[in-house]
Formats: C-alpha cells, structure tokens, sequence
C-alpha cells in the first residue's frame, strides 16, 4: 500500500494529452541544446554576440546567429541597436524571457542530479 | 525603486556558469522536441512502441526509435521484454524518469503561458 502512495506522488495526474500539448509548445519555443544556455547567459546582463559566445561553451557563430533569431521571433530575447560609434548591437533578455525562471531552477536541480546519477 | 526590485526578483543570481552548466547537463539528456513527450507518454503508464508513436503527435517510427535508445543510455525510460507468445516489448518509466516531475509540471505552466503570449 505504502509503495502504491509513493508511486502516485511522482507521478503526473490527469490526462496525457493534457500535459503532452502544452509541454510541447513549450519545447517548440525552446528545443535544442543551446537556447536555454543563450537565455540564461543574458539573464545575467545584456550581452554582445561574442560575449554570448563565450559564456555558452561549445556553440559555433553560426548556431548562435540562428539560435538569436529564433529566440527573438518567440519574444524571449531582445536586440538591441545601441547608437555609439562605431554601432553596438547587444541582446537583452525580455519580461518573457525573465517568465522562464522556474523552468530554469528546476532544469538545473535536475541537471545536478542526473550528472550524479549517471557518475555513480 | 519598486521597478529595480521588481527585476531582481525575476532574475537568476549568482554566476553565470553554475547555472549554464547543470542546465546543459540536462539539456544534453533531454535536447529536442520528443524526448520530453515520450516520458509523459510512458509517465501514464508502460506502454508499446506504436502506443507510444499514437500519444505523440509528429513523430515517425524512425525518430521515435532513436530517441527511446537515448533514453535508456540515460536510464529515463526502460524496456521491458514480456514473455508472453508472441514476446511483447514495453517500455516504462524509470525512477530516474519520475525525477524530472518538477521539470513538467514548469514546463507545462511555461508552455501554456507561452501560448497565451505568442497568439495575444
């Protein structure tokens, strides 16, 4: 009886469609390695493309170009023309990009607990 | 003041890299558009290749094969020969795979917030 209540707390209730759906439209915004790690490197400041580059290990200038279009057409990261000389472009995060918080929190947790569970 | 608050409040603290890791770490497990959706599908119980492939919308076989050997290398999902004529083939939801309950369930809310916003 004990292991039955156990396994119903870990479990997701309801429909499977109903989490299927939105989870879905959530990893249309968001899939792929990188736009997580792109997001979270300009919640610390906005940032020009190379001091992007640097924080996100790995990504190519390339990804990053594409990835940056991608993240604006959603609306989670802004561009930014700032009129110095020369030019400045820097990209910023948005109010809907800052709604990602309690995603990020928990991708990390679980992120640290994967990374110890496949070391053990 | 209130609106410098107001920012703090939904930004991410401390250092970059201690967030950008462990969230890569993560995404390195879980990085596309199906890996996520086959674990609420197997999360409502164990279930059969094809019953999979009917729960998410999209995938083809092929895809859907690759990504189900992904997630056992990492012990999200398991499969299950049952002894049964002819032999049956199941796959279920590992303990580990239940750990990622938080991440849904903030995907989810994103998700369906993310709807709301884009079609607004």
């Amino acid at each position: 009886m004990e292991s039955i209540n156990q396994e119903k707390e870990d479990t997701l209730t309801g429909d499977c469609g109903e989490w299927i759906m939105p989870v879905k439209d959530a990893l249309d915004a968001l899939h792929g390695r990188w736009k997580i790690p792109i997001i979270i490197a300009v919640s610390f400041g906005s940032k020009r493309f190379n001091e992007i580059a640097r924080e996100v290990p790995g990504i190519t200038d390339k990804t990053l170009s594409k990835e940056l279009k991608d993240l604006e057409v959603n609306q989670l990261v802004s561009r930014k023309v700032i009129n110095s000389f020369p030019t400045r472009v820097e990209y910023a995060i948005t109010d809907h990009g800052r709604s990602l918080k309690n995603v990020m929190i928990e991708l990390r947790l679980w992120g640290r607990a994967h990374r110890a569970k496949i070391f053990e």
